[in-house]
């Protein structure tokens, strides 16, 4: 098939899609072809909708229609906690747990030098106004880092803490542990030593 | 999230795709949103244009965007072979092997009484014009079923066999096997013992 081809030109974008290889971009596309033509618009149409309709909150970062985000205009969250993460998908699954009723700020990353992200690369500038001085009736007491137990999310975390305690605000770390319902057996050892270190008296 | 919210709206599209799950989904949403809104136009316009401009070969059956197909117009080919296939995709398979230079006839899909799919379903009126008497300057000397070595493949390759026979045209079966590279250990038994039925004197 040549590359002018409406067929192979599905295939090639699909296959940009991240996971998707040529083969799995081969099968999505004759399926799109296959359904009916009315799917196949919905499907578009919701692409170009997220381009169009979705913004940065320019409170917390988060992806939202309206700005402030539903998060940050709810009266009902308590806004002296602000739990920062690298990821919308983050807040997501945080918000899934249904436990936590604070504030978030999205990063959008993690520091990564070798792939050349810096704190400038991040919205940093913008949870440190949500903190400072500038903000003279900023009611938070705590951030609570719950960027990944990784190398990056570590030393993101790190940073952070390092800008925001001089703040005067309480600074904290999500636990890193045995996954509950996890096997001690399957567990790596960094994770052991780490749940070993962290015990707690009970 | 809102199921009025243009992100879950994009997930739940997405995840309507065959092999992508929910986790998925939301994986290659927030890639789309983070994407140049350019390469996410060009997704949705490539999604679109497949059902805009490609329809089916008159001759062949075959997904094309000019009928005939480039395959069924080309002065090269051997017009006396017709391989039978199931789906535009094994078409492309065979294609990709080179080696067949003869003419296809698509039937997207396998008889499959279970699924509701009998003859009137698949593109066998148009296999048998190409083959029948009303066709008089027909150039047709052989049929190869290439439907999958599956029970419906198989039932499907009968059917045909069966209809193709009394017209004097010649049919064979693709053949089945131990594939090439395969290890015999881990063949499954029904290959197996296909491999030492169908053996040949070398």
């Amino acid at each position: 098939m040549a590359d002018a081809d409406p067929i192979a030109r599905l295939v090639h974008r699909l296959g940009r899609l991240p996971g998707i290889g040529e083969k799995s971009a081969m099968r999505l596309a004759f399926h799109i072809l296959r359904a009916p033509e009315a799917e196949a618009r919905e499907l578009a149409r919701a692409i170009i909708e997220v381009h169009e309709k979705i913004r940065l909150c320019s409170t917390c970062c988060h992806l939202t229609e309206r700005d402030p985000c539903d998060i940050c205009s709810a009266p009902r969250r308590d806004r002296h906690t602000v739990c920062v993460v690298a990821q919308p998908t983050d807040l997501l699954a945080l918000e899934r747990g249904g436990h936590y009723r604070g504030l978030y700020h999205v990063l959008h990353g993690v520091l990564s030098p070798l792939d050349g992200v810096g704190p400038d690369d991040l919205r940093i500038a913008a949870l440190m106004r949500r903190l400072g001085p500038a903000e003279p009736d900023s009611q938070v007491h705590e951030v609570i880092l719950a960027t990944s137990p990784s190398v990056e999310g570590e030393a993101t975390a790190m940073y952070l803490a390092r800008l925001i305690k001089p703040l005067g605000v309480k600074v904290s770390r999500i636990a890193s542990g045995v996954p509950i319902g996890g096997e001690l057996e399957y567990v790596d050892q960094v994770t052991l030593t780490r749940a070993l270190g962290d015990r707690r008296e009970i």
